[in-house]
């Protein structure tokens, strides 16, 4: 890269946005009296929770499988993720006539496993103490053609999830803040890119689980830094340390990263069952944690939160309320 | 009534809907794909346990008490129910600038009391074993001159509920079905109206737990039966024996009545959790139950179901989903 041009901008979300037109859920933005009440603001919930596979991650996989050549395309894609991204790379193939692989942790929940073989995706475990899951994906893929689509260092995948603020601020026009969760950094890289470019005086809010802390600190140190592999709940941000691409975007574009405990995150999965009807898991629920614990300082009149996914089983969900998970 | 004019029309629904405009929500129609591949059929969920309250009850109850005269509202309304219709003319006076009397029995639910008496009304107690809730009621109203809205026996009431209907049908257009609990009679003769007044052609299809089928044997009976008071986890439906109004209606309006057991209920609660990432109360889950359990004969191809409620507490839901409840 040559030029000072970033290497996600607005006009690249609103060309992902009109590849995922038709095909990712545009998914509907919700209000609470109770919640406004509560944190003293107009807040405007987008519920990715709702989008295809139960999160927003569809968007940036579908958006790169979409970009790939028609040769790259034939030869099919792969991915290794045990979370929400293998699904989302699943459905995507599924979506474009080709195939995937997913390279997943032989103890992998059954449930994660059924869904992604579920969207026709063919299953490659490893041992997760003994193997290195990159390597052996890059090794499945020299092997056979396939093209990786990573979770969150490429791009295409930064501005595919983008549209998901995209939608927001179109659909709600003006706001003052925007909350956002932090794991690898690709969610609130593609939305700060959106709501700077269209808003230039909106804050940009991330929100990591005080165990997985390492884009706060990276944003501190004004580097990359690395952490011990963080035990919390929000399995969607227990991640050592910030993606290159992705805390290039967000050191330019985030204005403050703040820490919820997990009974935090307890107690906001609780209040969206309980007021807001809605399943949100553990990372989708960080926002909301911040804003009811009052950890958004100088939260101004009118804020949006994006609601990252809703893939929480029953049992899990009963096991975190009562404090066993 | 000396003349053939049913006690509720379409042109009441919709004289309803204006009084409710900008008060009750117009609550999000949901699709699901996994669950149109499960049934097979194109589903549209009305989605009520977004409503103000947390149900349908807050369109009927307030459009009720809109339709009193200003001296009647001034001197204040009243209800008894330890349910969702509690709530709903709590919120109903509030919004109308009056006060609510709310007969509960003393052992109700302390987050039932505490959410009614949120919205600002007066709790007024009584003995469930030798208390007559009704007659405690009348006497009140009486000495206070209060107007008593009823759940359900009131055609200002069903108007009010056959709104979520009314918006349904305008959002989506042709339906060949739709789907709604019954438990007084109220939601499915206000949704019955609304159907068939658009289009005759609809069927109206009733969702009761099996235990508590009084108007599934009336409508067999064609007259109204009592039965034993039901267990079921549905406690919204939990009635022995259907209104004279509303079965008025009913054996006139809708085509047929289903039953699903209390583990088909559960089961759709947590479909709704873990595929819909919706949350639904026992009640509000009986069309989705009969719809998953293939309960529905002939099911056509474009199905409306009303989801009429979502307040369950995250402890009751865990119970239910473990079969301890």
């Amino acid at each position: 890269m040559t030029t000072s041009t970033p290497p996600v901008t607005l006009d690249d979300v609103r060309d992902a946005a009109v590849r995922l037109k038709g095909v990712a859920h545009r998914t509907p933005v919700l209000r609470s009296r109770a919640l406004d009440a509560r944190v003293g603001a107009e807040t405007f919930l987008k519920c990715e929770n709702f989008q295809r596979v139960g999160a927003f991650k569809f968007r940036g996989a579908y958006h790169a499988a979409s970009r790939l050549s028609p040769g790259q395309l034939a030869r099919g894609i792969a991915a290794y993720s045990s979370g929400n991204h293998a699904q989302a790379v699943a459905l995507a193939a599924r979506e474009l006539g080709t195939t995937a692989v997913i390279v997943m942790p032989e103890d992998a929940p059954a449930s994660k496993r059924a869904a992604t073989e579920g969207y026709g995706a063919e299953i490659v475990t490893y041992d997760r103490y003994t193997g290195d899951r990159v390597a052996l994906t890059e090794a499945l893929a020299a092997d056979r053609g396939l093209t990786v689509i990573p979770p969150y260092e490429h791009p295409h995948v930064i501005a595919g999830q983008g549209t998901a603020a995209l939608e927001l601020l179109e659909e709600v026009g003006e706001l003052d803040a925007l909350i956002v969760p932090v794991g690898g950094g690709g969610l609130i890289a593609g939305s700060a890119s959106v709501a700077k470019g269209l808003r230039p005086g909106i804050r940009v809010i991330g929100v990591e689980p005080e165990s997985g802390d390492d884009t706060k600190r990276s944003l501190e140190a004004g580097r990359r830094v690395s952490i011990p592999v963080p035990h919390t709940i929000a399995d969607g941000q227990a991640l050592h340390t910030p993606g290159e691409l992705t805390f290039s975007l967000n050191r330019r574009l985030v204005d403050a990263v703040t820490l919820v405990s997990d009974d935090e995150i307890r107690a906001a999965m609780r209040f969206a069952f309980e007021r807001l009807k809605i399943v949100v898991e553990p990372s989708g629920a960080t926002p909301l944690a911040a804003l009811l614990c009052g950890h958004v300082e100088r939260l101004p009149r009118r804020v949006g939160v994006i609601v990252s996914g809703g893939n929480v089983d029953a049992d899990r969900f009963a096991r975190l309320c009562a404090g066993a998970d």
